[in-house]
């Protein structure tokens, strides 16, 4: 009978997990900063040290708040989907300013270019972290598009929804393994005589790129997990219902749904 | 009324997809030997070409018949389950077998290393690599213990399957960022001084780690596209339904399932 079911599963884990994923965030800001500021000089804007702000402004803006973004959907579970739907844009779009527009992340890498006479754009690092940052701002400007704005149906919202998914997941593992392929560049351009004697910095620099892989792993976990999805509110099941109703043509009081 | 359910979604398009995979994955190997062959003097065993096996086997047996293992459940969607299981476990086995005991893959850079007085396991794409490597050999053996011999329980498996999943599709994405290391690396030792300036080989292995990245998103796309998952045969059903009874405490004729 109906009252044997089991109860809908509750998400036991679920906070241990995010909060694993948020001790691992701040850890890479953490060992991104002691790398930085130990073995390359620190970070400064108007210096040689401007190069330094690419690394730390890309593994906050697009790996640490990127995950986070992805994440609040599974943390405000039991949140009116409108404010959880804002959080998340919200959190995308200052991980886009924080990687482009204020005068650090990647707009850094090209001025450090321009005083030193190197080309841009020519390594493989190059090539997935701008394709990532691009594809990136234009899922953010269709997620916009699609789920804030009123405009869209309901019908083409649900069409979009889990090519939307499986871009951003995707795209989030593109910005982590942007950032591999950075960490690799920057230890065989700057300590390509000793990173094979095992140096400190090399250590520490590959010992950042494993965390950045564990916090994809984790925040993937969370956000894969079937029973750790967002439970539809109850409004939120109505209005779906008399959606399918709508489209397949029954009355609200048909026996069948 | 029951009559008027859409029948069940037929994979429209799964087919284009799993083929532009299998000829992104053939590419991958040309572009592979391509490189190889044109600007690194060609692949052999016993002599300096000998480190150039490993590119070669990565490609083929982590990436690309790693990838075919995890689509198999998709393509031969409708034979028993047990011939299915079978397929993806021997090619499965076979990608390891290329990566490791073939006088290949990994063993060709420790014994090149070796030669040349290099030492080992100090880079991000070693660490990345072996441990990729590591953990998909354990998955092999935790997949064949629980899924092919017969001692597991019906109930065991599916409290494991889940983690099978998100784990193989974890240790793919893993491959394939570990390839991309390798490519930054190897072209930062061979060509640090030429790269920059736009040469043709660098330009080869960038495109070689950009199909690498298509065929893993193409994979990704199939693997997690709801209306593609396999879908479970009719003897299959039965059995699980008399799983479920079995565990609730029903009789099967009840008429609440």
């Amino acid at each position: 009978g109906m009252d044997e079911a089991p109860p809908p599963a509750s998400p036991a884990g679920l906070s241990a997990y995010v909060a694993v994923s948020q001790m691992l965030g701040l850890t890479l800001l953490v060992t991104t900063g002691a790398w930085l500021g130990r073995y390359r000089g620190g970070v400064a804007w108007h210096s040689p040290l401007q190069f330094n702000v690419h690394p730390l402004c890309m593994v906050l803006g697009m790996v640490f708040l990127q995950g986070d973004a992805l994440l609040v959907y599974r943390v405000f579970r039991h949140e009116a989907k409108r404010s959880t739907k804002a959080l998340h844009a919200l959190l995308h779009g200052l991980a886009l300013v924080i990687a482009l527009l204020l005068p650090t992340g990647i707009v850094a890498v090209f001025e450090s270019h321009r005083a030193k006479g190197i080309p841009d754009m020519y390594s493989l690092h190059s090539w997935c972290g701008m394709a990532t940052f691009v594809l990136y701002l234009l899922q953010w400007l269709l997620g916009c598009g699609f789920f804030l704005f009123p405009g869209a149906s309901f019908s083409l919202r649900s069409r979009y929804k889990p090519h939307h998914i499986f871009f951003g997941i995707s795209l989030f593992i593109l910005s982590i393994a942007a950032c591999l392929l950075g960490i690799t560049e920057m230890l065989l351009f700057k300590i390509s005589d000793s990173y094979s004697h095992f140096v400190p910095e090399g250590i520490l620099a590959n010992t950042l790129g494993v965390l950045l892989v564990a916090f994809g792993l984790v925040v993937g976990y969370v956000l894969t997990r079937d029973d750790w999805k967002r439970p539809p509110l109850a409004e939120e099941l109505a209005l779906s219902m008399d959606f399918k109703t709508l489209t397949e043509g029954e009355s609200p009081g048909d026996g069948s749904q």
